[in-house]
């Protein structure tokens, strides 16, 4: 029988926390069990939730609750309760209990038949890495700064820029949203013609990531638009649309374009300790079962940081095997360029090295800035150290003399 | 020059929490000021966040940082920056802000132009009430009790004695999705045959919310039929799709049915004290925006409730003097007859009073729960006790004696 088994973690006192995810169980299934008769029972037994395990962590105290421990429970729910999409799995495992006091939602088991409902990233890692012809190294990426208020010209001159450094990818600040000064349309024609002039002049090919932004009906026919005038990618403020409305964009086959999931307003539900999600679950597994090909989160390293291992279980969830295809995390936020070998060190080459900052700041402008991305990659690949590769490498020296190397 | 104006929590060192925010305001909008030339200074001022205001709570401090203080501060966002719809606003004021350490987002101000862009609720409190012919009392609902499993027969017997205890409203569970025992086109159907009996038998009108689920841009269609199957109202988990989802139901003139927000998910981001939204802006103002004529929270009066306090904003928020249409608050969970005198004290009459075990529950059945709950509504309007009116109410006499009084 299909069934979806979600992971929570909930505080109470030992020995307890079986009693009361039973009756999380039977609350969010069949309602009640024991008190049924046999016939019901009967009907009802392919219906009934389930408590697969509980862990009690006993060193694990409550902060201020005294005697109660942290435990993690497995409830398993049957696919006969929900329709395979992801409104209602999470309101059948997180509807109402999210609401009910400090439990917070870890992880969701899709078994195969599940799994098969859903498209998984269209392109992934390795269809990106064909795309771009690199295979061998993280990707670099780079955004779009301090855009809003300014017009096409200056974002052209950015986006020359930062293709000119060398970075295989740059993407749309998500705060930029339909205008009058850089319209949608306009900002995905001048890419192009700006690109692939990059192109023709350095061999080197960059992919742009529009922000497609707007009424939640329109998004499809405006990323069919985008297919049709030649974009390349498509950044999406998933978490303040829906997961589902990712989904449907990774379904459709007049869209084919690669997604790039930003996390705006996903700190609202995976920030706190106690309630919510896991990020691994909603920036990993989530976006990727929804068809993210790229999932942007909050790097270990930038002032404001997720901590290391949480970001580790990001990438993971993103990556591990399954039916589904591998996404590319994307840890963002205070990256520049001797961040480098720790960044491959924590990720692995299967990964995004996104900056902004770390880009647009660096003495020599963007062209610059990429450029030192470029050639630290390369040194950690090569195994030498970013001091050696600046002795012959101006932009890196630059970037080390202003950012250092971690 | 209109703008949004975003309250937020934070905490920090009194003294010091003015320059946080004035760092916020220029990140989440022109990205720098002081070091940029004139000219662009005159290009961008439009454009430009500010910092309206910012209150320090020196008595109120964080729990475990020494120093630091509660503090709300409020930023307003020139609208020139964003489209008027909820991802765009809430991807600029609580996007990446969202994932930038303990900041809670407490409320959002929308000037006349933006919220111009707003249905509001299409029916709304007064609509709703004459459409039921109910002027002077809180409407009393009902929910369907352990459903999952069970065929159209057990629905519609469970409908059917609902409607003749005399509630006002049935909402479907909000976990109850397409099925083969129990669809959505045909519990339509059905309830409108019983509860056209009931009428006919009683003189007693019951409105019945079906839940609409399935895949985002399925829904439209499918609310579409509904209406044309005759469906009295829409219950929708609006925050396992998102907002703007939510909104375009609302906006669409082919629906045109009443629509009730559940708030299943919610816990995920209204939970914490110290990150997501408020709730009175979430289960509260946003869905009244969005459209919702009905927004389902937790009562202060359940086993795990949300406190009093909050869920008097919740209301506050919901039927507040605005452009838009008020819509009813729903306290839910915990309730029973003899709660009725402190829900009308605390929520008044124009408010939902909803009811599952209580009325299921009731020692006559369904039957006697919905009268019991209309007997308490009538003692506590005519300015009796309930013990008074249970020495005439049979049924509101068994409540009493099962859940006593509050
Ligand atoms: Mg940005
Ligand atoms: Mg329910």
């Amino acid at each position: 029988m299909s069934e979806i088994i979600a992971t929570y973690q909930i505080y109470g006192k030992p020995g307890k926390l079986e009693a009361k995810l039973e009756s999380i169980a039977l609350g969010l299934t069949v309602g009640s069990w024991t008190d049924l008769p046999a016939v019901d029972q009967e009907q009802l037994r392919k219906h009934k939730g389930r408590v697969v395990s509980v862990r009690e962590f006993y060193d694990d105290e409550h902060p201020s609750r005294f005697g109660e421990v942290r435990a993690e429970g497995k409830i398993a729910y049957p696919s006969a309760n929900f329709t395979a999409d992801l409104p209602a799995i999470l309101t059948t495992v997180f509807g109402k209990l999210s609401l009910d006091g400090e439990i917070k939602l870890l992880d969701l088991e899709f078994d195969s038949d599940i799994t098969a409902h859903f498209p998984g990233p269209r392109f992934g890692i390795s269809q990106i890495r064909e795309s771009l012809g690199v295979f061998d190294r993280p990707l670099v990426m780079s955004i779009f700064k301090g855009v809003i208020g300014r017009d096409l010209p200056f974002l052209n001159e950015q986006l020359k820029n930062q293709a000119l450094g060398g970075v295989d990818l740059v993407k749309d600040d998500e705060i930029l949203f339909e205008n009058e000064l850089t319209p949608f349309n306009e900002r995905i024609v001048s890419s192009r013609e700006i690109l692939q002039n990059v192109y023709e002049e350095t061999g080197h090919r960059t992919l742009y990531a529009v922000n497609l932004t707007g009424r939640t009906s329109k998004l499809r026919d405006q990323a069919r638009k985008a297919k049709e005038l030649g974009a390349d990618a498509l950044l999406f403020n998933v978490h303040t649309y829906g997961l589902d409305v990712l989904q449907e964009l990774a379904e459709d086959d007049e869209i084919a374009l690669p997604l790039m999931a930003h996390p705006a307003f996903s700190g609202a539900f995976i920030s706190s300790d106690f309630y919510g999600l896991s990020s691994s679950l909603a920036l990993g597994k989530l976006v990727r079962y929804a068809g993210a090909d790229f999932s942007l989160f909050p790097s270990p390293y930038g002032s404001v940081a997720m901590p290391r291992d949480e970001t580790l279980r990001i990438a993971q969830a993103l990556r591990e095997e399954s039916s589904l295809a591998a996404a590319f995390p994307v840890p963002s936020a205070g990256i520049h360029p001797g961040l480098v070998p720790k960044l491959i060190n924590d990720f692995g080459t299967d990964c995004i090295i996104n900056a902004g900052g770390g880009v647009h700041g660096h003495p020599q402008g963007a062209i610059g800035g990429g450029k030192a991305f470029r050639q630290a990659v390369d040194a950690v690949l090569k195994g030498i150290t970013l001091e050696e590769a600046a002795s012959q490498h101006k932009e890196l020296k630059s970037a080390l003399d202003l950012w250092g190397v971690v």
